[in-house]
């Protein structure tokens, strides 16, 4: 054996670790997790909501009943079945070979991009982008190409519609088109289908995030991309936020032929998703407890949008604008250009025991809007009863004050 | 928009997805998974065995209990605590801060791939090897340095050296020390702690996969590579062959530094493992259950070996070859020259509903051992009661004394 000591190697990491940074945001959400605060920032569903009776009275049964249910085996056809009914209340018509279920909808993400992308790829990203598609696209160091997302309507169309034009053919383009995540906006209907155009019109595949496309508070919501096209649409769903997170399950809508390939890459990442888990979401819709346990969610949730919007009415400045979610749980605040919401986050925690995101955690890496974010902040409303949401803008408007009274951060 | 006719593009995949294939070996499971079909095939373990009514008592009681426990949340303390305790039956020290939860050992593998191996880089597998590190390797495009693997001993370690000796610098070296997949091999004492040193000597990274290390049947196993080294073994754990496979429950040992690098690359994947799983797997564990139930297991499974081991020896011709495994899932069976076990298993299917792995599975593509792999298969030994396991192999007996005897593969 060549005689080198111990310790004279270093561990040779991949290159694309170099510029590796955890999620800003959920290092935040560590942050401010800390007993005492308020908090709005996670993107965490009201755990109080959660079927947990009825969850586990379908646990006990699948696990009584079925010898399978802790052993490995292949995806649960059932549950493919009630997914195709829950697509078809988004107003998605879909087969169950077209469903493949996933170790919650961020598999679903990383499986495509495995799948899509190749090393320095060009990849299609709102400017405020949920930070989970940047770390997994990171691997593959690909030229992010920024677009504009607006406070009203969603995706600027136009700007994708350019870059397309002038030749630019991403991997894919990522898009949540309802209850944005941070900016809780829905893209509007004629978006919806110049996007799909847009994608069949130049051959680039759009994953379409939705989450909270069954959490709507004031009538359903548009149907997805998904609903005008099955060839360049990949649809991503998930159980997390609709019954809740632990159980880690979420889905793919894709073409037929591509099921198997999207076989192989989930395989690589945990083999397959738990059987027992499959079995017990089955059983727990099986009952019929989904209705009115949806019914409940949208009702509670939107109480709580309603007190957070009507908080901020009551106390933030008047040159504050703020998103009008239809759904989710987010609302996006943009304040006056002096205030930077990294300090005012420090500021808020210190004083007030008061929690936020600052805008920044969310905007794409060199991006135009970075600047803009600034003196941004998203707010997570599902999280807190409507009392305390009005407390916790209370004490946020309170701290706000006195920073735009101040003129700065004096502590 | 420019008007290009939608049908015209035909997505485009990465380019890794070309060479793509399934693993033929969760394909032939599925084939032989037929009814009526008696299957030495799978790596299952027995369900008969798994802990189900004392697993269902620890979900009932996290959920009665823990409001947390369905949702977003961090990595849970106390099941590190009790992984910290596991190591130390197999002989090896480490912390709770060297401990990272995974959904399952596959997803260990990922992560770890994710953070050590840049794109065409060096792997350095044994010729016959577990074939989910293929699959995780396979979007990297790797050059596989193959690694002989003899049938007593464990992983040739002359020739890893060798290769280092000659500049062979891989990304990582993968290795299973014990109930070795496929080959039911554990390695000697000598050959963990030359690789061990072979490892530090040249900097190069040992990816340890220990899911058998537990189950042992001749009293316990040497310990892992990683008792004798803790900054160049990266060890993966597992719950699923000592509990369950659909808990989806791992771990990884690695250096304390790395744990944050390790957590972008996880939550890239999956975001986090179940919340829920984790308590209830770390209720199950604090009642004290596993220490019963591992003696259970290694009673009944190390009947099964032993009445495999007797029924080979019992029925199978003498010019073949066998493992014995002390512990684990598996025997591999070497059969004379002249017979092509694929064309055996075909046979073995179609006359006598009985199912193995043929070797080549597991072989590396263009390995050396590529044409030692057709006469050779995999058993399983761990999912079929003993008199089940004795009429398995005395029906493939009989298929390969035809076999043999006509010289060929008459049907």
């Amino acid at each position: 054996m060549v005689a080198v000591g111990a310790g004279v190697h270093e561990l040779r990491l991949a290159d694309w670790t170099r510029g590796m940074s955890r999620s800003m945001l959920r290092q935040m959400i560590a942050v401010v997790s800390r007993p005492g605060i308020l908090s709005f920032a996670g993107g965490l569903p009201a755990p109080e909501l959660f079927p947990t009776a009825e969850y586990a009275e379908a646990l006990a049964q699948v696990l009584a009943a079925d010898a399978g249910a802790l052993q490995y085996g292949p995806p649960f056809q059932p549950l493919k079945a009630h997914v195709v009914e829950l697509m078809a209340q988004r107003g998605v018509s879909c087969s169950e070979q077209q469903v493949f279920l996933t170790t919650g909808a961020q598999q679903g993400l990383d499986v495509l991009a495995r799948l899509l992308v190749n090393p320095g790829d060009e990849v299609m990203l709102e400017e405020f982008v949920y930070t989970g598609v940047q770390q997994v696209v990171a691997p593959y160091r690909p030229r992010i190409v920024p677009i504009a997302i607006d406070l009203e309507e969603g995706i600027d169309v136009e700007e994708v519609e350019t870059h397309l034009a002038n030749g630019v053919r991403p991997a894919f383009l990522y898009v949540i088109p309802d209850g944005h995540n941070p900016l809780g906006v829905s893209a509007s209907r004629e978006r919806r289908q110049r996007l799909v155009k847009l994608a069949g019109a130049y051959g680039v595949p759009i994953i379409e995030d939705d989450p909270y496309g069954l959490l709507y508070y004031d009538g359903a919501m548009e149907p997805p991309l998904r609903a005008h096209d099955d060839k360049w649409i990949f649809y991503l769903g998930s159980f997390s936020k609709i019954l809740a997170p632990a159980l880690r399950l979420g889905w793919i809508v894709a073409p037929e032929t591509l099921i198997p390939r999207l076989t192989v890459a989930k395989e690589a990442g945990d083999l397959e998703s738990s059987a027992l888990t499959q079995r017990a979401v089955a059983a727990y819709l099986d009952a019929g407890h989904l209705p009115a346990h949806l019914a409940r969610l949208r009702a509670e949730y939107g109480r709580r949008r309603n007190a957070m919007l009507s908080a901020l009415r009551r106390t933030f400045p008047a040159e504050a604008r703020w998103t009008e979610p239809k759904g989710g749980m987010f609302i996006w605040v943009a304040l006056p250009q002096a205030v930077d919401t990294a300090e005012l986050l420090q500021a808020a925690v210190d004083q007030e025991q008061v929690a936020f995101i600052p805008g920044r955690a969310f905007a794409v890496p060199g991006c135009r809007a970075m600047d803009d974010a600034r003196h941004c902040l998203r707010l997570n409303f599902s999280n807190c009863p409507p009392e305390q949401i009005e407390e916790g803008i209370r004490r946020l408007a309170s701290v706000l004050e006195k920073v735009i009274t101040h003129g700065g951060f004096p502590l």
